[in-house]
């Protein structure tokens, strides 16, 4: 209990200054110090909570809510972690296979060498032929990928070589409102302008071209736009982009000579059945060599998210096209001073892009497992997205992909002076009295970016079913209670 | 073979300018296209080498040169990994019960989950505990340390938010020269000053005081000196720092005001049986209050050295001691950004730093594994100074710990002509040919600094002692070879 409040924090953007001209973190910083100081007196008076666990309900992390690890992932990491178990009659044979794959590729044959600053050989090529599986052909070369620690670190690192290319203006990087705070946090850190384009909440968060076309023109006056950040499935907002706007974007990207990041880390986790995930590499190539071969692109994965998971591995990998040899050159530079990425984070993306086929003795067991997780993802996006909808004063687009709501929350004008009172923005004291009334902890939408006037929490759907639907009638039945309490 | 070239340039700079005003690495970039060139054409011919493997000598990565993993962290691990096995009769108690402990602190009891961004709550008081029997009770507070992927992780965070503070002039960073090159990289990544300090090769590469005095004086006339590191024991050089030493560099970090930033990764890697290794936090409170209440210090452990030599697993750690509240919180929302070092290498720091105990059923063969591994390297490290100094033209230094040998050649004139005919620093020239004609591999002393003038090379001692003293062999009769050719 003592750390609940600076979860709330957890998830906003360390540095996006609010609309109180300081960061949202330090307001957040000061509520939570507000709060905790509250509780710990009422504990030491003896007072009870009207709730009895704190529900993290605020970052995407899918074993801490209690999402069993993929069995065969685990048996491949563990055969890998201590070899002698190669000679276990309990693990199965296409586990020890591909375990020994792995270890053949390392020095010395083991997780604890260095591996080569890329990422190890066998694995990029395990990267590369996925990919191409995925985008139906479309070849990809294991030399245009590069592992990295979490989907972050490749983020982190190619802005950083994108940003540092010098030139008389600052560099503008396009990101979307609402945006995952990453982004936002490594501009501010590399001194580059943040251009914000706003995805059309009234249109299941699409992103329209023309609001891309206003974005850049407007940001041309004060800055040198380079790069465009796509995420989709998206974070916090759950869409998922239609084929054709991926192609209006790319059109865009090639007009404008933007260099295009593509953070796809959710491309597993698509539950509306009236969508399908588009890779912008695939979208890229089946638009002709005009574009397949000038737009610059890199897009992002990661062991975190989709079925598997494993968030506390740091496993991700990047693919980059059409990277000029100069940067590529920059990128390995970089690469090689942190030496490499943590080879056991390496060895579960393997196993990600890698799983067992039809014929192997674990696919079975596999393919119940990942159809359990993303079966149970799915029904919860749309009980989420049902429930909310029910409540007055809250509006929740269909929950597309990925594994957040990101609803609208109606706030009454008494409940923005009293957060004002508290020089908090009003959905932070939204979602710091939510966590005091019901222990349950969501990350205000200040931390992501909203238009002005709106607010929204994110909420991830992680939670099992059934405390999944507890948690939403507390919200509902505090809601309703917020309304009364501020009409 | 078809990368061997490449090895040469791992362990240099990236970005120090070289005397001839480009990057080594560029230099060493085209040499090695060079050698490639060259190599790949001779094979087409069916030419043979004079050599049947490349012996990669230029990383300190110990179980890529065939060193064992320690069973007893292993078998932890694995447990971790795949908690069924906490089922199996095959794994000892005491592994059982440390494996339990790490996953009752994390997640939803899972590897698999995001950490706190400082690191899992038992594995930083572990480190504490460790530190604290370490420096013979001086005590280490759980909130101090931050655990980190890898040291080098740890170092660039540190620094970047050291230099990051502003002010009138630009920030200097004392350095060490020769350094461990991840520093100058940082610092220039940074866009902060590099302020030099030369090691004393005269004295077995020690540090003196009245040299950091003239270099902090030289750098106020163009920057504002904030930061002072020190690698000890000294990578790539090797010595181990007296008592005496360090307390001058702390009586020294006093008067200036410096933030001290020790590299203590080697701490557990000391052979010399005159030398022990000092903890600059524990000499720091044994100056008393004024200094360990007043200087700020940042001290730096990884799983990768020491006798465990788990380089892959990216497990590391800092302490850092008086830090500014100010800067503590930039510390943490820098951290946050990134979401958490990887659990499977924070799990492994924490066998580091917890091992087996006498009583513990694993506790023998554990001390026998750690006392081979520390064996050998010290066998290793007399070895290698022996007989370097036995070759006309070689001067090296004792090997007092770490698991490097710096020594110092002599390369004729007519060398360093046609190493400027090849545009290459002399060393990297000499270091070419070493690899094309024996090949071994080591990375030249340019791509460490060295005073103008003198060359050097690193070479690990991490070859199994017969390879060890092939390697030897052969740099000798290189060596000769090299001189008679090029008298």
């Amino acid at each position: 209990m003592q750390r609940a409040a600076a979860l709330v924090r957890r998830g906003c953007s360390p540095r996006t200054p609010g609309p109180w001209g300081r960061s949202q973190s330090s307001a957040a910083a000061e509520a939570s110090a507000v709060l905790k100081g509250e509780m710990e007196l009422e504990l030491q008076r003896g007072i009870k909570k009207p709730f009895t666990e704190v529900i993290r309900a605020n970052i995407g992390d899918a074993q801490a809510m209690g999402q069993q690890p993929i069995t065969f992932l685990r048996q491949v990491m563990a055969l890998c972690t201590y070899p002698n178990l190669l000679n276990s009659p309990s693990f199965p044979e296409d586990a020890k296979k591909r375990a020994r794959r792995i270890l053949q590729a390392c020095g010395g044959n083991s997780l604890g060498s260095y591996s080569a600053s890329q990422g190890v050989n066998c694995i990029r090529e395990d990267v590369a032929a996925y990919i191409t599986r995925r985008d139906g052909g479309v070849p990809a070369d294991p030399d245009n990928i590069y592992l990295t620690t979490g989907a972050s670190d490749g983020i982190s690192t190619i802005l950083k070589i994108l940003v540092s290319g010098g030139g008389k203006s600052r560099t503008g990087v396009m990101i979307p409102i609402p945006q995952y705070p990453l982004y936002s946090a490594v501009i501010s850190e590399l001194d580059a302008i943040q251009v914000n384009y706003y995805l059309d909440e009234e249109n299941c968060w699409a992103l329209n071209v023309n609001e891309l076309r206003r974005a850049v023109r407007e940001a041309k006056d004060h800055c040198d736009p380079k790069v465009l950040c796509i995420i989709n499935p998206g974070n916090p907002t759950g869409q998922v982009q239609s084929r054709k706007c991926i192609e209006d974007v790319i059109h865009f990207a090639w007009e404008e000579k933007l260099f295009l990041l593509a953070d796809e880390v959710y491309q597993d986790n698509v539950y509306s059945p009236d969508c399908g995930f588009h890779s912008f590499k695939k979208v890229l190539y089946e638009m002709g060599p005009e574009y397949s071969s000038n737009v610059e692109l890199a897009s992002f994965h990661s062991t975190s998210k989709g079925y598997m998971g494993e968030c506390g591995y740091r496993g991700g990998y990047m693919e980059v096209i059409n990277l000029h040899p100069e940067i590529k050159g920059q990128l390995v530079k970089l690469l090689s001073v942190r030496l490499c990425p943590p080879v056991s984070g390496q060895a579960a993306m393997d196993i990600v892009v890698n799983p067992p086929v039809p014929g192997e003795e674990s696919f079975e067991q596999f393919s119940r497992e990942k159809e359990s997780v993303l079966g149970n993802l799915a029904k919860k996006a749309k009980l989420t997205e049902d429930l909310f909808n029910q409540v007055p004063g809250i509006h929740c687009n269909p929950l597309q992909g990925a594994m957040y709501a990101f609803p609208r929350i109606f706030i009454p004008a008494k409940a923005v002076e009293a957060a004002q009172a508290h020089k908090m923005a009003p959905d932070m004291f939204y979602c710091m009295k939510l966590l005091e009334e019901t222990g349950i902890c969501v990350v205000p939408g200040s931390g992501f970016g909203q238009r002005e006037g709106t607010y929204h929490f994110r909420m991830t759907i992680l939670p099992p079913v059934e405390k999944l639907k507890t948690v939403l009638q507390k919200v509902k039945d505090f809601h309703i209670k917020f309304l009364e309490k501020y009409a």
